[in-house]
């Protein structure tokens, strides 16, 4: 097999050397790891197609990696797999500022995108802290959220158009001109989020926005969750929200520390917005928090450099975090009205089963999503199964969702019925079996 | 198998009146018409599901009716389908005004659910001509647009959950209680414009927006199509956008007459724009106008009467046109730049197959749709088949695509490989075969 791949996509762009495997067959935290069997790079889409074919025939499994920034181990191979990666499908094509899109490669990272909106004076509606590698593909695969999310959507809401090489070897093209299109079933978005289980997308046409004239950025901190729900709940549905983040003390502090600046920490639990648009919105800000109960006088407008610090501490701290050791990660969403509740209850949890761990909570709060992170959590093994699963269950207890943005991936599958019912999955599973009857691609994924 | 349905829903809501049967195998327009064996309306989720096992156990074919709005002849049942109404799914539960989402079912009329999500003092994010009759269930089956679709999306961006009923027989529940929720295939949109084809929605979880509090409308008209087309650009993703309307001065003339009242007309091509948000986007408006290429000075804040009567031409243009005997129906996406030049196109197009009839143009122009009617056309059959064809053809040539908002219905689906590529199709058909072996809901729907 190893032969036909070098075929296809030439001999350099295969590779069996066990230290490269094994480099890609960890998850970004470093905490799970499995085998895998050869690392090919196809270059096209049709070449991605021809691979699929190749592997199935040889009854290999297939693993699709794209930036391997996943928080749910889903790029980990189980079973010795061959894999894909989208690493050489990085075109990105001329930004069409009429239409405002723009058709890129699925192993184009974010980072790359923005560049080319930007330079186009548009914006790309998604961002999240894992830029610089993440893929557009990876991305749409998860349906990714991020610190956008709030205003412009999902992954999934700036994917119009797409390639999606699927497990018989054959290439799906659907892309239109238009904004509308009302031909038959939404397989956009039935590719976008299936975590690589039903297709490898090979090329995305992706939407862009205006970039707003003006922006406001304001750190409000509170003494307790409570008061920043409410104040949050006022915020996620503004005109004009741009931003609507939660970062507790103890990220904010560690983060700092680590980046060697001052910890800019004005509350036990703090909520960054940002109001962006035509006008300036810093009047309607200040406003809207006047009669806020904070426990302290709330920093509207800020200046560029004090606005990028907070900026710069909210999105390191996901990354600085695994700095003190692999961490333990949850990504929840739930009721807004449900989150001061869960997050006592999680941290009473994590005392009981790790000690010696910190938790450690911030997010995205205008879609009501918690990131809990543990730091310094030791447990492993069967230790460590137990607490993921006592919190899963609290996280049900409490009206939310075991996945609020990373996806499922290789972690989360055995809890999919905590999210999905039996019909639910019987009609996921049916679906899976229409476009890969063989299960080889991404075998481990969703269902396992 | 009659007495198999009235076993499950009770005799009275079976029914195998010829009369009551051609009533309901006629389309809205009333151009086209099928045969039916019986018709059953279902009181519960669990009452379709029976039914649907029923008529599959029968052999028999099963064509699912909302409203009966459908644009496409997605209703009509050619092969003495038993019709299934949802007519009896009309349940509203509570509106939950601090998630901002309402549980409906999904016989429920577009009118019900907009007053009571105004008696919540909130706002349903999709409007059409048809309010009174069309049903939520339809709607989002065809993944309808409309008159908000600028500012809040489609249908199926409101839809956050449902029910449906299966094609084995089993009730899919798809809720959640949170915003983001990233656990598995989006199933919720491949229901969501499927037109039946996969499943009968029972029940909807419907999103709902705060009011705005202000709202401005504006009315401008111009001699060309160009110049609207420049105007229509700067506002379709303009920041407070609500509405953005193209009519043309014929559909106007029409309409108004029609009404009896003085028609509103200022240009050969009128532009009804409207924003709304927290402030007031009244000077913003009127400053955007200044340098365009305008027929007549524009009318910008109108008072409440001169914008409800220009809605009131607006909305009922679709439904007037029809008092001039059958329409011939076209609902068309297009890039913005190519709409003067197939719009000119499509006029030559029907002088020349049709010339008793008068083309008249209007549409959601922020997403590049038109609708074109032919009024007074008196073609049918092959003469009709010839116009129709050669119509879509040109849609394509004009990089435009076949339905806009509509669907495909029975009337277009031996067009979908206009807008659709094999492998695309394919796929499709995989995922109908998937959940619908046996191809007997909808079956002349899609694919026919
Ligand atoms: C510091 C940091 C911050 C993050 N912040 C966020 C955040 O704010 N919001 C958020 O949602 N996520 C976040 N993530 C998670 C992660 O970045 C996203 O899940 C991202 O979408 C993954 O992109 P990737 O290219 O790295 O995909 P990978 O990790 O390579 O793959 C992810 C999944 O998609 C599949 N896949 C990858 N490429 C393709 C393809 N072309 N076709 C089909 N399947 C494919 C893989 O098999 C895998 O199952 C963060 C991660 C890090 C490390
Ligand atoms: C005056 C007028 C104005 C209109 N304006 C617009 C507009 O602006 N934008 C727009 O998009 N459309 C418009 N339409 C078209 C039409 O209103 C929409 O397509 C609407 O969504 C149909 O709803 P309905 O309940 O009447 O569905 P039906 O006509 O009853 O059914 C439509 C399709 O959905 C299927 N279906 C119906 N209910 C269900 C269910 N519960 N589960 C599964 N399948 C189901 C049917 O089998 C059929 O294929 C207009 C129509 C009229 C008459």
């Amino acid at each position: 097999m190893i032969g036909a791949l070098a075929a296809i996509v030439g001999a350099s762009q295969v590779s069996t050397d066990p230290d490269v495997l094994a480099g890609r067959a960890v998850d970004y935290t470093g905490r799970y790891r499995g085998t895998a069997g050869a690392l090919v790079r196809p270059g096209s889409a049709d070449e991605v197609a021809a691979v699929l074919r190749a592997c199935r025939d040889a009854g290999a499994y297939v693993t699709v990696q794209g930036g391997r920034t996943s928080l749910v181990a889903g790029t980990v191979p189980e079973r010795q797999d061959v894999l894909l990666s989208t690493e050489r499908l990085t075109a990105i094509e001329a930004v069409d500022t009429v239409e405002r899109r723009v058709r890129v490669g699925a192993g184009a990272t974010l980072a790359a995108v923005q560049r080319a909106a930007g330079e186009a004076g548009l914006l790309f509606g998604v961002d999240l802290a894992a830029r610089d590698s993440a893929t557009v593909g990876g991305m749409a695969s998860t349906n990714a959220g991020g610190l956008r999310t709030v205003r412009y959507g999902n992954m999934g809401e700036q994917v119009i158009g797409l390639d999606v090489a699927l497990p018989d070897g054959t290439v799906l093209r659907r892309h239109s001109e238009v904004r509308r299109d009302n031909t038959g079933y939404d397989l956009t978005s039935l590719f976008v989020g299936a975590e690589g289980t039903l297709g490898v997308l090979t090329a995305l046409d992706l939407r862009l926005h205006p970039v707003p004239a003006h922006r406001v950025t304001a750190v409000a901190g509170f003494a307790d969750l409570d008061a920043l729900i409410s104040v949050g709940r006022r915020f996620r549905d503004a005109d004009g929200i741009a931003a609507l983040e939660l970062i507790d003390a103890r990220a904010a502090v560690l983060t700092a520390e680590h980046l060697g600046i001052a910890a800019p920490v004005t509350g036990a639990w703090m909520l960054l917005i940002e109001l962006a648009g035509d006008t300036d919105h810093t009047e309607s800000l200040a406003a809207a928090l006047e009669d806020a109960d904070l426990a302290a006088e709330p920093a509207v407008g800020m200046d560029a450099v004090a606005s990028q610090r907070l900026w710069q501490v909210r999105e390191s701290v996901g990354e600085v975090l695994g700095a003190y050791g692999p961490p333990l990660k949850f990504d929840v969403s739930l009721p807004l009205a449900a989150i001061p509740g869960f997050a006592g209850a999680a941290v009473d949890l994590v005392a009981g089963h790790a000690p010696e761990a910190i938790p450690v909570l911030f997010g995205h709060i205008g879609e009501g999503n918690l990131h809990l992170n543990l730091v310094r959590c030791a447990l492993d093994g069967d230790a460590e199964h137990a607490l993921y699963s006592a919190m899963m269950a609290l996280i049900a207890e409490h009206g939310g969702n075991v996945s609020s943005e990373h996806g499922v991936g290789t972690r989360k599958r055995d809890y999919l019925s905590m999210a999905r019912t039996e019909a639910d999955i019987a009609a996921m599973r049916a679906v899976k079996a229409a476009l890969d009857p063989s299960g080889y691609l991404n075998p481990a994924v969703l269902f396992g």
